[in-house]
């Protein structure tokens, strides 16, 4: 998405980053776009508040100013966040995947560095990405000090593919590797994930996204952007895929379009994300199509759970999109952690 | 709702009042009203507690006691507490409303004094109604000695009207005022609230209902009663509309009603309300309705949730309401927090 | 169930004892039956390890295979876990049954009691299972050092058999008896626990299932086996059906089978119940019958909440079965609390 859009049009375009420094109520282009209220907003002076309280409240609100203008300059600098796919070589009609985990340094924000476990150098680890009836086969290479499993989360398979060491396999020592093969049988929005000392392995990074396309797409809903985001809570902290506001990336969409959202939990608690200003149709659970689908602003997903949702640009504008445990979103200092912006463009 | 059963009859009608003063297993009309047990209750010497036990439990148990007495004698002094809607004005067909922050003390129980952040002095701030189409207006005045700025959320809005400090709009400063304006689209139990510092502003009370009903009354089920839960836990303690019981209101219902409840979650956890006796019809979720209402007797509602149920009071009764998660709801020392009562008259 | 299989042939089926003894990928019998990867599984040495690492990660491997052992070991040796129902008898066309409130010491885990509260000696206290239309008669026996009350959960019945000390009856003293009869109109999975000093008497143990079967089956599923699982987390720790992994009691079932579980949670906490292998349908919350049924492989049971599911059995093996909060199943000595498997034998 972000080639749509490149950072300096999308600030013209927001004319945020103006707004902010000046500290007015202007009225940017995307702003204009909106049915004109019959008075416009006024910001006027209401009761001498005391200076002291007006310092105070000034350093609070510049704490806050700063982390959106720094969201707004690092729209786009992080490719990694939305497109972050696994490349696979194809042998005998298998598509094969390479995974290695190995301890690394993650920076979930700028001088904001988190002792973490990683496939192939990536917190989450690449989205693993295939189509309903593929023959797939992962191999993993433990580069770990601890020895490890893979639990494909969502996937049926064959019982000694199920990833539990000493239920299903042998764990992969330190420097040893692991073949899985398996055939997909049931597409939908599932993960992958360590189940071994999973409360530490998987809360400090090795997770990832395990997509299985529809053969016949059809069977979905309709829509022309197609997003995934993995909420973390405990090892690396309050993270959107890896990373804690303000470097996280926004959703970048156009007026009118329908954008698919792939929520998955891989933290200890849950997390209801809330968008603002657009409704969320909720159509999946779990990788598996509800029988109706629901509309809502709030979908409030579990440890282990994913839900799919469509959602229709129909109101142009910067929305707001976070976690609604406000804890886990904003301080005194700012907003932090499971946040970020879902942008429509005119 | 309170007028229709004076505190007086109430009591006479509970016989709740008597029965607990002589802790022995009465009759109150209430419960006759009952289908009569083949055997009934009986509540005899079973076997020799120690007198040390029986101390113990006869203190705790008055604990328990007194806390019911003083909710049964402070039904209906709290007016506020179901019905507090905030008053507009018109003005060239569009509903004018005014909001003022500030910081009070707010009482959540007799004796029990936070530090609040309030709309118009009370916490919940007042209900804001109106209907479907409706334009509107809302002045907000900041009289704290932070800045802030009021999302509405749930509502659909121009992108300028959300309320997100440095996002769609400059905060609010202490002693300014910013006019929102937009016409109401979709309907619904939605919610308004700071979304600046909003950890804590939310938390310590700058929050309320934004209940757009129906142009079409027709499209919702048929009540009798509607009535507002908002769930609170953080910064003001475990409360239900600002209140820790005993000094929560109940609902009060005749046999036969349908009555409407929307609950709301302000929180920073989630609170499943379990009403007993009566089951629940979910018919909507964040103000959108349901394709298929479906019932139960425990609704999970998460922070930013909002959901609609409709009781049919088929049983008459004092039925407990309270949130099922025990800890915010009973000690050793008797109910508090997040508890009320449904009563059901014949 | 645990006499369709012993525990011999259980173990020789799975083939896990021997292959986690020995550490190697072999295939056992029951995980031949899945298709066969085109490629074996490989077990291979990647990189060399540090000697330091290795012996760190085998001291962690040995913690989790131990527990696993543990577990295999103890299969059929707790009876009372799957099967724990009340007997009655039959006065005048009544079920009459029998509880009496205990403190006792419980043990979770082998060499880890608990200072419990029990309904006749166990926690959960034994199911009481009934038909929708039943008469029945409870008598509750406190021999407890506090008084209590208890509440059905989920179930209607007369006001006055509803059990809120103080709301609807007087507390049951250390040493009396109370008793509470009514007629079974709504089926389904509900519960029966103390509601006086609840966070305290639930939490440790007084609780159990409530379940009213249908006088017409064929309104249900149609199912091969049924389960419950009583989730709790507080006084007497992360447990199912009281007890925590390896102590806990697997499923065992038949390739083909459709296996019915009922979720039923008692503590504090959210619950997302991840079964791997197998789809679960959900087709009721809280007893009540869902208009239509959802597939998922999560299923987030909140406190008072309850959930009926159907597995079916399509793939052989031996399925991990365990709450997604991690911190509820696993740590650095092997997994734990909220933790059981599914076994399906071709």
């Amino acid at each position: 998405m972000s080639d749509v859009l490149s950072r300096r049009n999308f600030l013209r375009a927001a004319g945020i980053a103006g707004a902010a420094t000046v500290g007015v109520a202007s009225t940017p282009a995307v702003w204009a776009a909106s049915p004109a209220p019959k008075a416009d907003p006024v910001h006027t002076s209401h009761t001498a508040a005391s200076q002291a309280a007006a310092t105070s409240a000034d350093e609070m609100d510049d704490h806050h100013e700063e982390g959106v203008k720094i969201f707004l300059e690092n729209i786009g600098k992080d490719e990694r966040f939305w497109n972050n796919r696994l490349p696979y070589r194809e042998e005998d009609g298998v598509k094969v995947f390479e995974l290695t985990c190995q301890e690394i340094d993650w920076e979930v924000a700028v001088g904001q560095t988190v002792k973490a476990m990683a496939f192939n150098g990536s917190v989450p680890g690449p989205e693993i990405r295939i189509t309903e009836g593929d023959q797939v086969r992962i191999i993993v290479h433990n580069e770990m000090s601890q020895s490890t499993g893979i639990h494909w989360h969502g996937v049926i398979v064959p019982n000694n593919m199920d990833g539990v060491p000493f239920i299903t396999q042998p764990p992969i020592k330190p420097g040893e590797s692991f073949t899985y093969e398996f055939t997909a049988r049931n597409s939908g929005s599932h993960m992958y994930h360590s189940h071994h000392n999973a409360m530490e392995q998987v809360t400090r990074g090795l997770l990832g996204a395990f997509i299985i396309d529809r053969k016949d797409p059809s069977k979905d809903p309709q829509y022309d952007a197609d997003y995934t985001i993995i909420l973390n809570d405990a090892g690396i902290g309050m993270t959107l895929n890896g990373k804690s506001f303000p470097y996280t990336q926004p959703i970048l969409a156009k007026l009118g379009d329908k954008v698919r959202i792939r929520y998955m939990n891989e933290g200890l608690q849950i997390h209801p994300m809330h968008l603002h200003g657009l409704e969320q149709l909720v159509f999946a659970k779990d990788g598996w199509k509800l029988p109706l689908p629901y509309y809502c602003d709030t979908v409030n997903v579990a440890p282990g759970e994913r839900y799919d949702v469509l959602v229709h640009c129909h109101t142009p504008g910067l929305w707001a999109f976070h976690c609604h445990i406000l804890s886990h979103a904003e301080s005194a200092h700012g907003m932090f952690g499971m946040v970020t912006v879902m942008v429509v463009e005119e």
